[in-house]
């Protein structure tokens, strides 16, 4: 076997499911043939390749994944921001013009070049961190046009910088001011015309939804599941983040690839999880931006062996993150995660809870060539800082990007 | 007059003391001659110069100064990190040779310019975010030798890049071993042998202290400041960061440029940095790093009229933060800081921290001409967000860098 390129003298994470920890190979190699990774292992047993590349000892890890994100929206939260600041209240917030309402009207006066022109510092930000592959969901329509212009926005970014986007449709994230007092027909209306349309254009690569007191509650949610399920589509749900609706064991009943904060998060659910094998995505930039206090159940998802994911969250009112190495330092410092919960959050875990792990995530051969090359002295150096960016080179489908 | 440079077109947080909040001027211009400002008002009132810059309508800044730092250091206390994140005490840490000792056993070993070396990724990263002045402070050699060492390391990393260091001397920053159970030796040697040779050679601006129960008492502190006086060297104080040890107050007596952490600040410590024009600097890196639930007397300050300053206090066992703007972020979020707090406890308060209130710190006219030109709406966008750089351009003593 030759390779198209070998990239050889590395330490490498491949945060192989088979291999304990991090799944480290001290002296190691990454063969990559058609953009996918055709060897991985040992340096002395690498293949020949067209090119070869020293990495110098360096550490390469699998491209990082962000794989919860409402990376697209129009306007901004700063005003709301400064008014929590000085003690605001979110009624008082709402009566001035707040909350995701602002931000519903700005996406819908939006175009679609305007979105994408607005994500793209966002996805930079990120991608100049080592993400490879990102999640953004739709949410700030909340009407067929609207949200489809989101998730048009978002697969347009694919297309405008060398990332993965997977996109998600959130529909059911805010109760339009249209439907105030109907609730149910809102929820009719996602099911029975957007999906569906959404789903034949194939905007859509899964079902989110909101289930909150101030969001949907468990019985329309349901209704977004099983509309979801006629398309083919799969499943993950905010849940248990301000109270618990025992949303995360509704999502695992219906398979769902995460439930997503958990701060309320209850043994119940933790065992649906667990039997399903639904991804815990914690989120703890929204945690730390709301100053909350109430922590998720780390210790008992570590117990049950649910796989714990991290991702930004990244919108603009209550996590305006665009850094996974400052989200892996808030997972650890605030959360209590070990580095290697860290960085699995963001790798092998975050594949999971996009449906991708036969495909990316770790560093096996068969998968796609993301990588991420850093200039560390070791994986825990990714997560014990904050503002200090190592990458040394981002490896997108076999391509330094 | 004609200017050398003249940027216009531009929205300008002059910080100024005489104008309200961030003395912004709408439509404005900056002009230079010879690195100062010449020029700063109205865009319609600038004066000519060889060289004309549209700034867009971008916003200018003073150049950021970060006013408290460790930043010159060998090794790392991650395996200290990790330890800690696993439920490690403090004692625990201290036996698996953990701790400042570490560090201090690390920078003994190290050369000066491995020390220059190891710290220039940490100032290239806050030089990115608009820094143009940092203070650095030596503290982890304890030996006449390593302590000159580190200042030498620190004036060094003002040569190597386009940034004001200034120094400060912190012998006093914990008991090398050779001085267990002789503090008062230790602090002997220190203002009758290693500050005077210290001065004697002009490498530092000031001195500062570790005035703490696991530091040293405030009687050692007030020999430190003594001695300091009698070089001629201004002083400041590590206070009341774990314990109330009435640092801030016995500071003020001595007419310190600022009291600094201040969780445990009472209100006659208050009272006494008001009449002595002390600075609050605060440190939210360190706060968040450590977990810490007991807050900074931020409203009292306020009412007293105290200035308020925010610094990265970057250093490798409690606060490894190499980003003032997540600085801001932490100052608003945790503390409870307002916009314009943040921003003037980044420019002209961070300036009254060292002493500099007359050269930098504000965009006025024969200040040094050091902005940061920014890619935003308004100056909270530099506050509310997490892990986005959108900085434009950073001048330095009137050069784009
Ligand atoms: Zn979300
Ligand atoms: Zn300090």
């Amino acid at each position: 076997m030759r390779c198209d390129r070998l990239w050889t003298n590395a330490r490498l994470a491949t945060m192989r499911a088979d291999l304990p920890g991090l799944g480290v190979v001290e002296v190691g190699a990454i063969g990559m043939r058609d953009g996918r990774i055709a060897f991985a292992g040992a340096a002395a047993d690498a293949p020949d390749a067209a090119d070869v590349i020293d990495c110098d000892g360096r550490w390469i890890t699998p491209g990082l994944i962000d794989a919860h994100t409402h990376l697209v929206f129009a306007g901004d939260r700063i005003a709301e921001f400064e008014l929590r600041q000085k003690g605001a209240s979110y009624e008082e917030i709402a009566r001035a013009g707040g909350g995701i309402a602002s931000t519903v009207a700005a996406t819908r006066a939006a175009s679609e070049a305007a979105l994408v022109r607005s994500a793209l510092p966002r996805l930079d930000a990120l991608i100049a961190e080592g993400v490879t592959t990102i999640e953004i969901k739709s949410g700030y329509g909340l009407t067929l046009t609207d949200e489809a212009k989101m998730l048009r926005a978002a697969r347009a970014l694919g297309d405008a910088r060398p990332v993965a986007v997977r996109t998600t449709f959130l529909g059911a994230h805010a109760l339009p001011s249209e439907f105030v007092g109907d609730a149910d027909g809102y929820i009719a209306l996602l099911c029975e015309q957007i999906l569906p349309a959404i789903a034949a254009e194939g905007l859509a690569d899964a079902v989110d939804a909101f289930c909150e007191n101030i969001g949907f509650t468990p019985a329309q949610t349901e209704r977004m599941f099983a509309a979801a399920a006629a398309h083919g589509l799969p499943v993950k749900l905010h849940a248990e983040q301000l109270s618990n609706q025992h949303g995360a064991a509704l999502a695992a009943r219906h398979g769902a690839l995460s439930a997503d904060h958990l701060e309320y998060l209850d043994e119940p659910g933790i065992a649906a999880m667990r039997d399903a094998g639904t991804v815990a995505m914690l989120l703890p930039g929204a945690f730390y931006f709301l100053r909350e206090t109430k922590l998720p159940p780390v210790a008992a998802l570590r117990a049950a062996g649910v796989p714990i994911a991290l991702a930004t969250d990244c919108n603009p009112g209550t996590s305006p993150l665009t850094s996974l190495l400052l989200t892996m330092n808030m997972g650890a410092v605030l959360f209590g995660l070990t580095t290697d919960e860290c960085l699995l959050g963001v790798t092998r875990h975050a594949a999971q809870a996009l449906g991708l792990s036969g495909s990316i995530g770790t560093i096996e051969v068969g998968k796609r060539c993301d990588l991420a090359i850093w200039d560390i002295e070791r994986p825990s150096d990714l997560v014990g800082r904050m503002g200090l960016n190592p990458l040394h080179q981002r490896i997108w489908m076999g391509q330094t990007t």
